[in-house]
């Protein structure tokens, strides 16, 4: 019989490399999925509905929402974005790992609906290669990369709240590390009621 | 600066090849010291004080005990044995990881008196493989085996109060899953105070 999957919250200040660590977790491990957000925006050209986002009416996400449907949910911009529980639950129980990659202020309302999730939290290696990181990418104006550092150094303060915290020194560095991390968790006894049992009267 | 290491908690019952996973892994991982107790039992010839174990007097053992230098300590055929909680504090103040190999009864002492401590229990693919494994030693009587496979048997039940466990399969996997373990404990947030401090202040 298969383990239940672990859900894991997934968080880092912008320039932390999140994106280039979750693509070569993914390749590395085909056991782990990437949970969908649902939303109320549109569809923008491309977006696929259930690979991208859920797209669903302000009415619905309501519903949704009421009747506890959703592990968290926030409005930004006018809009309503949130991670709906059904396709994670089916893919938890299918024994598959499922990650969440959220806003850092969207983590904590994850462990409170889910307190069997595990929250790892992406860290450049310092305040300073992350203000390099950020400027190399050259797409931004210095005022923005100024706004966008202040608010990473208020999202890097919430690392606290987490269980694991990751230095992103090299992509493949930490990759490795989260495989570890996601391995460690896996032994826990408390995550495996059955396994004495099994031990005991396996022939 | 070092991070403060690990103390682990280390049991299994007879034949799931404890001794064979710790000599491997103290091998593999030249960060990790090896407890060594304190019993008022005479030395054996070839044992040496401070590696077999330190020797001391029953008196030296009782003042030991009675000012909390003791992290655990059990009777056994009328002489004492303990674990001595300098020895482990120097080690872990310098950064190295301490394994302390205990009865799986003892396992429990430590927790309260240690609470940073982590406990693995190392199990048997099976009781049939262990039984297997137990008959194949060929030392023993057929009497003596089921006496230590009627031991091993609660032994296992014991594992529910450990944090983590790890199923002898072979002992590379065995091994590498420890290292994982003492990885992944490295990077709870809990354990670092100062890391977010150090990530926002370095140059």
């Amino acid at each position: 019989m298969k383990n239940k999957g672990l859900l894991i919250v997934f968080s880092g200040p912008s320039g932390a490399g999140k994106d280039t660590i979750l693509k070569k977790l993914l390749e590395k491990d085909p056991n782990i999925r990437l949970s969908v957000s649902a939303t109320t925006r549109l569809p923008r050209k491309g977006e696929v509905h259930g690979t991208d986002y859920f797209f669903v009416d302000k009415n619905e996400f309501v519903r949704m929402t009421q009747q506890d449907e959703m592990i968290e949910s926030a409005e930004y911009c006018g809009n309503f974005y949130g991670t709906p529980r059904k396709p994670i639950d089916n893919w938890l129980a299918n024994g598959d790992d499922v990650i969440l990659e959220i806003e850092v202020q969207g983590g904590s309302q994850i462990k409170n609906k889910c307190p069997d999730s595990i929250s790892i939290f992406i860290l450049p290696p310092s305040f300073t290669e992350l203000e390099q990181r950020l400027k190399n990418r050259k797409t931004e104006s210095e005022e923005a990369v100024q706004k966008r550092l202040a608010a990473a150094r208020n999202e890097i303060l919430e690392a606290v709240h987490y269980d694991y915290a990751v230095i992103n020194d090299t992509v493949d560095h930490a990759v490795d590390e989260i495989i570890h991390i996601i391995c460690a968790e896996k032994h826990k006894v408390k995550r495996d009621n059955l396994l004495i049992e099994r031990i005991l009267n396996h022939a």
